[in-house]
């Protein structure tokens, strides 16, 4: 695997192959020294032109327990925060030798233009990019549903004909498109849940349902609930949006919905949680929620991320 | 050790056994290669919700020397600032594999808060909490003192006898409080001397003597001046705080003071000092100052700790 | 080598030494695995105290790749940023363990001031002081013009007879002296052209010709344009500036320029660029432009001196 740009792009084996090595990176983390040699000598940039410290902490801890060198790049509010000197930048992370570019960017497509650049030959890892996609976020949670559902005899398993229901601002959330590109290739069945105003242009080309009552999709039977962050930011700026109380009384999964799911269903969150808006502690803090499975599966998974990147094929790993 | 919340939890025969370890680590940092493989593997975040520098690097030195991964997380002005997320925090950091997590917080208590929590399994490291306690600080002061007495035959010792004279704002200081439980756990005499508007409520409950006056504090004699550092924005908000001239006058370590104090007698100081006001340049840079040694004995007594809380108990150091 | 200090203190047969163990540094970076064991369990402080976020990776990729411990220490803006404070700061670093020392500072002299201290013993190398000097970016300079005229058979040689033209604010680039001074020293003869107000006072003295007109420069020939950064903001301060638009016509390296140029001239930048400012994108990305030839460099460069200042001497590399 050269680049991660997106979940958009990956096949259903694919998908299955880098899960699978995120089983062997967890299977890894289990251990007393819980490090591998594999990328020793190889530099890793966390590129980061906007602040995010779970994705980039999730990102140094994987890289650091594959002996990779980390550097980290704040270019938040600096000089190369603008977008014309992307390529300037790029060149010079390339010069200065490293081997993987871990890239978190305001603007959708900006790891695809590092990508398809000949600014720099390292292997660029896509850590959200505006609207557009967030794939390790993706995969961690395809990662997050397989595991529970299957345990240990997760490796090899797609996710056909699990069914799961995303809920919230669909329209500006990454996390959305990463996971509903990656969970259908890999045979789910998922259902969007949005406010008519928060769901993208184009959406009936996804191949995905569409609804827009919360409890009606929770009727009709779920095997996994992904509820998304609200920006709260976007909330106040008013418009379209909904305003906080009415949006959680419609939208979010407070004590009474989840009380009504069915006892198997998953309650997801890509974090960091806002309690009492889009998701109540109650559920937050359930058996049934992978909030802590997905943060501790991310690690994981990234380091598969990395590891394939890094060292081209998957090899054994030591 | 699970964690270091206090020294005031430390019985005496448990303090002396952490100095003993910072002992073997002082004799690992005069080695040629000052690194020790015991944490290959072991993640250390620093979580630190306040600014300090100088700490921060004491524990990432510390940590390095012992072959651990360092994550630093500063959580100061970002969203997990506030008070109530704590605990996504704490869970998150449980998640990617922390296994320890040096923790510096505006709010007392809020270590423990971490450690009685079942929010993560990692050992928790106070480095400083509101005006609570800042126990390394206690230890390397501790330790400073112990070397200056003993030399290289310190294993094993108390401070039994020890007179120790801490100067300045008590009300307020945290460093005050970790000595005071330690030191006197040591054996040592502690005696406060502070403007009556700078003692805490309650401080006729602490095993110390306490008076207003330094002159007659120096008189008495003392083996240990320990001068606790100003925070000028309390001094410029008035009210019950003096004037930093009248301050300097009376509670200072001048010159003409620094000529009165007993040839073998020690003058502390946590840093960074604010030279001119809690203490004067001749002071802090003569012979008898141990500034410069508690800063080194800093990265020793961390190191052990940091070993104890992650290897259980005191093994072999190879 | 104790320190770096500046190129003005390096004799022509130091110089040569620097660069050739950086060609063995190069080597080092082209194998599979670009690491050296050499500088196991040194620590490496990078001590800040203006953002330069391309020098700071810089050395921190050049350190980690010989094993150091990199500890990253900003002093922007922090309690440590006033000039007075600068000796507490050095003995903090000198009680932690530092090694070496890789210092930024916006006073001409602070690393000097460290150096001739007794306040540390570290080595203290200068990667930028006020407008005095930026050692490193010289020796990478020179490195690469050595590169490009004798390749792999660089080691050994000096650059007698070369040609260097460097071009615009020579008053205040610290570039521009450690170039002059290095490259000088080395056997080239150094060309300065600059608006008159951004020539420094006491120019007479130093051993280059100096012109106010690039287009003769180009005339009479040259084998290296380097071009200086501009500082956006001294141009909008006005006064003995001037304007954008007349630096630009009269002292850029734009497409006309770059054009008349011999096929075999360097054109050279310490980056990051202004394009089209100082220098066109035409001029910065033709086969005759070094840009990220010297970032790379940069890293070579960095390993030799924190190799040379932390080992003492020039040993066998494993």
């Amino acid at each position: 695997m050269k680049h991660l740009l997106s979940t958009r792009d990956l096949t259903r084996d694919e998908a299955i192959g880098i899960l699978d090595v995120a089983e062997d990176m967890a299977d890894v983390q289990s251990r007393e020294v819980r490090k591998l040699p594999t990328l020793r000598g190889r530099t890793v940039v966390n590129l980061f032109f906007e602040d995010s410290t779970r994705t980039r902490i999730s990102f140094e801890a994987a890289a650091k327990r594959l002996s990779a060198d980390v550097i980290n790049f704040s270019a938040k509010g600096s000089s190369v925060s603008k977008g014309e000197s992307l390529k300037d930048t790029a060149q010079t992370l390339a010069a200065i030798g490293a081997d993987a570019v871990v890239i978190r960017h305001p603007a959708s497509g900006a790891p695809q233009v590092l990508a398809q650049s000949n600014w720099i030959e390292a292997g660029i890892i896509n850590a959200g990019d505006g609207t557009h996609e967030h794939p390790t976020q993706g995969l961690l949670d395809a990662f997050t549903i397989r595991r529970r559902l299957h345990g240990t005899a997760s490796r090899g398993r797609s996710l056909d004909g699990v069914r799961v229901t995303i809920v919230g601002d669909i329209l500006h959330s990454r996390v959305a498109r990463s996971n509903v590109w990656l969970l259908t290739s890999l045979g789910a069945q998922v259902h969007l849940v949005a406010p008519a105003t928060l769901l993208p242009v184009g959406i009936a080309n996804w191949p995905v349902t569409v609804g827009y009552d919360f409890d009606e999709a929770i009727d009709a039977g779920t095997d996994v609930v992904m509820m998304l962050r609200i920006q709260a930011e976007r909330m106040m700026s008013g418009g379209f949006f909904p305003n906080a109380r009415e949006y959680s009384k419609r939208w979010g999964l407070d004590d009474a919905r989840v009380d009504r799911l069915h006892a198997a269903t998953m309650v997801m969150h890509p974090g960091p949680m806002n309690r009492g808006l889009e998701i109540s502690s109650r559920a937050a803090d359930s058996p049934r929620s992978t909030v802590l499975e997905q943060v501790a599966n991310g690690v994981s998974v990234r380091m598969a991320v990395l590891y394939l990147v890094l060292s081209g094929e998957r090899g054994e790993l030591s």
